[in-house]
């Protein structure tokens, strides 16, 4: 967390709060308009999920936690006889799999920020886990605690951003062990937003979870009534769960917190080449995550995560934003909707710069996502590289077309107001409607006021400087880092928190992954 | 047409052919894999359809053509008492919509490039009517006859570009009374692909549908078996038809040839600020011009254009690829298959530059009109500025992105060999695919392959010059001008062509419109 003296002076700001200045959407996500797209029918889906049944039932997979096999063997799973394997027979995976929620509340700073999940929404995430930042001012470069803060103002003042992964950029400037108790102390007074500790061991999460506490006042029983928190869990493809994320996701799921299964099944590395076997293998993997989280607690809060995306087969590179990436989008939203379950989809793209490749690669994630009605999406906004760099002008530029998918697909009024025949009958044929009535009624928010696009003509936009979007964004997010304002804090609990923090730390952190 | 000279040179350059060198997709639509998207449900889609009637019933429409206005009295349209003002019933309009064909074919220069109309099928244009041009060699500057050529070898060798709309670049160094000649000229000798005519005028159709039998060898019997070609009729918004179009669509519909009405109905300046009342007036323009063309020639080949958008309160510019534009596109689509009608939609963007505002407005566009499951895209690739300058590099950008939406909503396979489950048991927890059998036997098609897309590391990217896709768009631009091919054709035909263009030159060209 942030000096309290820094604190005091951004509190002074807060009435040239960003927020005022900036033509931004207003904060919340709307409601499904449409229909899920559906890209496979019936038959095809039910035949992916009685594959990836069979997975789990005759090939099973390796959980390399001891303490985790012991509790799936416990609960009906079938071990070796491979050393770490376990078996899960298909009608086990569906008792448990039926347990899961369809749907909860994921709890933010206050109750405005809370999210709904499994509800007809879909959330938008700031990026997350980039190694590096590469911005307009100091080009690619190893990420650094300022970086992090700098990513956690914007995602905090930029409504369309409903919540935040992991850590937008890597601090590594901070030391591993103690890493965690630094940035989750800066989500719990930087932001009011969703946030995730991430799942590295038992430790950090029982740290993540004592802070959330602090911070928001609330005793163990509070914690335990549902999730103030989620953590995104990774099986290491093929069909792996390694030690430090399962013994990570013990301690959420005992605490009632959400865990999200995301496998990272690149079809043609780490998964099939062929997309029906990378989904169906994703699908196998997605549920024994969620079939363990509920062998630790019946009803635990889950939701159904899916990454799959295709390698370049002359590099092996990943590629995503991809037209097969965008189809697993579609069908992983069908499957979670098959399960009853909440689902987790991201943007993504593997340009190496904010260029078009950029943009069009990170569009064809987002309506992906968006179009297969994903709760939650991750990275939807300033990644780059497949997730290698973050940018903070990306990150404007992605917030713009958030909004722009939000408003594409909210409701259309149809009555007789909209239908406006009075207008069309008073204006005529030749006339123009600037001046009517029915006009200068709605003229301030009949239509999406856009954060960055420009609508200038040619010698306007020229006489201006040409300023393309890349450097508008660069002002944009120079305008909200300047007018960021932190949200308020008990000074108790800021208190309580620093004072945790520095106890841990003398403690050593976490030593255990 | 250009000289015999140089189709000669270029003849002999077909062996370094474009197509062999750039990893195109092939040519071809993939049929709709997923049902259409539906923004407003049946209630809304009628309320919609009777305020459309209503307009036409009770306000009507000006047609400034006498001509037009004879024929349309004749056949049942209520004139008057405003000057040229026609009024049509309800049940005149629904009876001959109900004339208009629900599919049919547009032929191109050969049976190959045939456009099935109607079937199911999204087929995209170049970009057309820009008067100026934008590369990165000459910056923005007026369209010339050169310009013109560039672009249609372009569109001519971008597989994903299935027709031409009006010339992509207005050649404005050619005159006005005979450029038409020219540029019908080299439509019919430097592409196959289907193009259209301007419809301004008799003159011009005659002119056109005259070396469209030249340059195919066709009867005047066998141009009216069914359309060559097609034309766009915008009407004059609000609630007009001006007499050149009105003129030109008259012979094209006489003549069997295909018309597509397209209102350019922008909400808050030529029709209501409402989305519901832009799309109702869209829709009783279109159905206007449908009707006519149904009094001119029952069973008249038309399409169903739609372009609403929004303006810049503000300013009053024109905003294109906005969320309102998208959800035009849907609803739009929605009633063109109320009245089992082909779709027509548009591309587009407002942007200055082919930046990221360019790109994210302009797949905006795109996925409304490939989820509303429109038949012809106009301007799909190419466009800049809304439409004020056509680009060549935004123009292989595009086509990028069109060939990742073909390929994003094409069927997936979903068997026992797609499947793979030998794969993940021969793999096993913890290997990877790299090497099985199941990816090397699939390894060279599995996947999309991009005609622009950069997927290397950054390292590898900074190392080759760190070349962002603009850049990279120019010189796949430049390589497919170098290696561009015309089609074969006739030479007996090719001169005919050549002798009309400078008979009818002599004659002084269009005097009408």
């Amino acid at each position: 967390m942030e000096s309290p003296r820094r604190r005091g002076r951004e509190a002074q700001s807060a009435a040239r709060s960003a927020a005022a200045r900036l033509p931004q959407a207003e904060w919340g996500s709307p409601r499904h308009a449409t229909a899920p797209l559906a890209l496979v029918d019936d038959g095809a889906l039910e035949r992916i999920h009685h594959a990836s049944l069979s997975i789990l039932e005759e090939i099973g997979m390796d959980f390399l936690s001891p303490q985790a096999r012991a509790i799936a063997v416990a609960a009906g799973a079938k071990p070796g006889p491979e050393p770490e394997r376990l078996r899960f027979d298909r009608g086990l995976v569906m008792d448990l799999v039926a347990k899961a929620p369809a749907s909860f509340t994921l709890r933010g700073g206050r109750p405005g920020r809370d999210l709904a999940i499994g509800r007809g929404f879909t959330h938008w995430a700031c990026v997350s886990s980039a190694p590096q930042v590469n911005d307009l001012d100091g080009g690619r470069r190893p990420g650094t605690q300022e970086d992090f803060r700098r990513f956690l103002r914007l995602g905090h003042s930029l409504n369309v951003i409903s919540f935040f992964g992991g850590y937008p950029v890597e601090p590594q400037d901070l030391p591993a062990a103690t890493r965690h108790l630094d940035c989750i102390a800066d989500f719990l007074t930087m932001t009011d937003k969703v946030f995730h500790p991430y799942c590295l061991g038992a430790t950090r999460i029982r740290d993540a979870l004592h802070l959330i506490r602090l911070a928001r006042g609330l005793t163990e029983d509070d914690l335990h009534q549902g999730p103030q928190c989620y953590t995104v869990v990774n099986s290491s493809s093929p069909l792996r769960y390694d030690a430090p994320m399962l013994d990570g996701l013990i301690e959420m799921a005992r605490a009632n917190q959400c865990v999200c299964f995301t496998p990272f099944t690149l079809a043609g590395a780490m998964a099939p080449i062929t997309l029906a076997g990378a989904i169906a293998q994703q699908n196998a993997e997605t549920l024994a995550g969620i079939v363990f989280a509920q062998m630790v607690r019946p009803g635990a809060p889950v939701i159904y995560g899916a990454y799959t995306s295709n390698v370049d087969m002359r590099t092996g590179a990943p590629a995503m934003g991809t037209p097969e990436y965008f189809k697993a989008a579609l069908i992983s939203g069908q499957l979670a909707r098959f399960y009853g379950l909440p689902y987790r989809s991201s943007g993504g793209n593997a340009s190496n710069a904010p260029d078009a490749q950029s943009i069009y690669e990170t569009t064809f994630a987002l309506w992906g996502a968006k179009l297969g009605q994903a709760d939650i999406v991750m990275h939807a906004a300033g990644w780059l590289e497949g997730g290698l760099s973050a940018s903070p002008e990306k990150l404007i530029i992605d917030a713009e077309i958030l909004q722009g998918i939000n408003a594409a697909l909210s409701p259309v009024v149809v009555d007789d107001a909209t239908l406006g025949l009075d207008a069309i009958r008073e204006v005529g044929p030749g006339g123009h409607f600037f001046g009517a009535a029915h006009t200068m009624d709605r003229y301030t928010s009949a239509f999406y006021v856009p954060l960055l696009s420009d609508w200038s003509n040619f010698g306007a936009w020229t006489a201006a400087g040409s300023r393309e979007a890349l450097a508008r964004a660069h002002e944009t997010m120079t305008a909200l880092i300047a007018d960021y304002v932190p949200p308020p804090l008990d000074p108790a609990r800021a208190e309580a928190v620093a004072d945790f923090v520095a106890q841990r730390k003398a403690e050593g952190g976490a030593l255990d992954a």
